[in-house]
């Protein structure tokens, strides 16, 4: 594994003695500008993480003392090292009297690991500085117990970016639903390209970003009819190698997902889920055929739509510990949900081409939006392709409240 | 009006004579660095004239030593000086010997003013870099003027650059059709607001730049439905004020353009043109009472689809001197010119929301786009909105081409 080794690894000789309100390499106590440079650091390893640490959060950490790092760390995977610990060991003796940033408040629960306000408390670090709260009733109140053990604690620096990175979590601990991102790859006329054809509408960069999507998401979901026409195999084949292959999910009403399909066949490599209506017509013995093939299926009722009732699958995920689900199409599984108000984010991959009058609609049926709902927060180029990110009111004003 | 200072003012003594081949000054000849930084800047001020100097390309100059900037110029004004002129008066005495960088190839015709090839010759300056040739034959072949009488002539530092910022003046001049550039204020489902209601998709940002978007375009077209349902002004209200108000052209098959209108009532203030079929019922009587409130008809007949001629009415207004055209909407006027490959520039302005099932097509009845046709050149953030402005193929390779 990669560390980043950042500044002089000097620090005061072992056992020198830090009084408290002095320190002797930066002679006054760090500045605004000293902690938001350390926390943005802590903030920058964090994602390292990203694919191998869910359900947990992605955290980073340093420890400094004034302009001087002496550890970097971040959670790298689930079951291992916490991002404090990780820094600590690395900054080790001279972590007494310097600074701690976090960019998530530290456990004080046992886990798969001690808790971290314990390895904290122990390295004798004189302050701790917080991006922000951990809403995990488990794991929280961790900056309670390290005020009570004498350490200066500071909460809420750069604490919008850190509960942006986490948004998935944050959101699944406040509503018990899981966090969905909506993928979308348009043509300019928002179409999502030809009927009855698999047509790559982005480039080859939007691609790989479209995999690294999955890879950090629990669950990918996506409609039967999509999967009909384009057969695809919905795994993450990117750069990051999940710690456990997304779960590969599909709105099925009448649960006609063919044995021959690439999902089915490659059911034993990546769990298949399918939601489907067990009222349907032969609904039995094509659940059992599948159950046989290796598929799970998740029986839903209808709404008054006559469309698998997403409230409920949302709630069959959210039960399976699925905190996220990356939707991938198509244009009437879109719009269900974003009509339900289920999507939290949106990635829109936006081709430089027309499908024009025959190309298929990206969002057909939907209702308008109220303006304001949706907020462009990320926008870049992928190649020919651009991708803008938006994200619903609602998610920033559950991350406001948390 | 603010010049650009920059450098240091200080240049050979007066009369100082350099030998050829020799700097007494930067010691050695130019670097490819210096070159590109000294291009670079005159690209950058020759924007100053946007909306200013049409049907004259907008032109920037440096005159520099090794690092020194003697001299910053632009064409800032139809009929003033030309950007070489500007540099070079700026530059004084100390332009002998130095190098002149000029954005295009200089002139070397009387217009309103002298050659600049004359006063470049006549300055003293040793060398002269071109970024791009300049097409029109009245003004072309000044760079071999310049090379007979002496001076070192190098074509083609930063010619890409410098054939975008005149992307319209260069296609006029080799195709004698207008450049047009269509605007698209869009939602996320390509909608461009409800039907039958004035709906503002984007924001102020965004308007801000609709009107310097209108500033630097001779002309502005719409379809009569726009005019119905919107009652627009048309003019360019930002922070640029253009020499001469852009023409409104409206393609009004059946001059349906009211007395009424804000456009009519304001003809006096900026120019309308009507653009419809003499055949349409009541043409005479209309189009009597329209000249009588100040409006232009232009008569065009019919295509085969019975909407107007879009080549006639490209024709029709190259004929009368307009080399840029910003087309406004609505979606199928923006369709019909898609479709006919009438656009070379698309800023689509993308807002972050759905209008949905009732909103609005952008691009009614559009044919597919051929893959690779429509290249994204720009993007930016406008408050909430996103800007991504696409070049179509053809006007690539016609600038490649020149």
């Amino acid at each position: 594994m990669r560390r980043a080794r950042r500044g002089q690894r000097q620090g005061p000789p072992r056992g020198f003695m830090t009084p408290r309100g002095f320190d002797p390499i930066a002679g006054a106590p760090p500045s605004r500008t000293e902690d938001l440079r350390h926390m943005r650091e802590a903030l920058a390893v964090a994602p390292r993480g990203q694919g191998r640490v869910s359900p947990n959060p992605l955290v980073g950490a340093v420890v400094a003392r004034g302009k001087q790092v002496f550890g970097t760390g971040w959670h790298a995977e689930y079951g291992g090292d916490h991002a404090e610990v990780m820094a600590l060991r690395e900054a080790g003796p001279r972590a007494k009297g310097a600074t701690l940033y976090v960019t998530l408040e530290p456990c004080r629960h046992h886990g798969h690991t001690p808790p971290c306000t314990t390895a904290i408390i122990r390295s004798g670090v004189r302050r701790v500085v917080i991006a922000c709260r951990d809403p995990n009733p488990e794991a929280r109140h961790g900056a309670e117990e390290l005020r009570q053990a004498g350490l200066d604690v500071e909460i809420g620096i750069e604490e919008n970016a850190a509960k942006r990175l986490n948004a998935a979590f944050l959101w699944f601990h406040r509503r018990w639903v899981p966090f969905a991102s909506l993928k979308l790859a348009l043509s300019l006329d928002a179409k999502l390209g030809e009927e009855s054809v698999r047509t790559p509408v982005t480039g080859i960069r939007a691609l790989d970003e479209v995999h690294r999507l999955r890879s950090c998401h629990d669950a990918i979901l996506i409609g039967s009819n999509t999967i009909e026409i384009d057969d695809p195999l919905l795994t993450a084949r990117g750069e990051v190698v999940p710690r456990v292959p997304p779960i590969r999910a599909i709105l099925d009403t009448t649960l006609r997902l063919r044995i021959s399909s690439q999902l089915v066949r490659t059911a034993s490599q990546a769990p298949v889920w399918a939601f489907a209506d067990p009222e349907s017509d032969g609904f039995e013995e094509r659940a059992g055929a599948l159950l046989d093939a290796g598929v799970e299926v998740i029986e839903v009722a209808r709404s008054e739509d006559h469309r698998l009732d997403l409230s409920a699958v949302w709630n069959e995920m959210a039960i399976r510990g699925v905190l996220s689900v990356l939707v991938e199409g198509g244009g009437q599984v879109a719009a269900s949900l974003l009509r339900g108000g289920h999507i939290q984010r949106i990635h829109a991959f936006i081709a430089p081409m027309f499908y024009g009058r025959d190309g298929v609609p990206a969002f057909p049926g939907l209702e308008p939006s109220t303006p304001g709902d949706w907020l462009p927060v990320q926008r870049e180029s992928l190649g020919q392709d651009t991708q803008i990110v938006f994200e619903h009111r609602e998610l920033q004003e559950t991350l406001d409240n948390l």
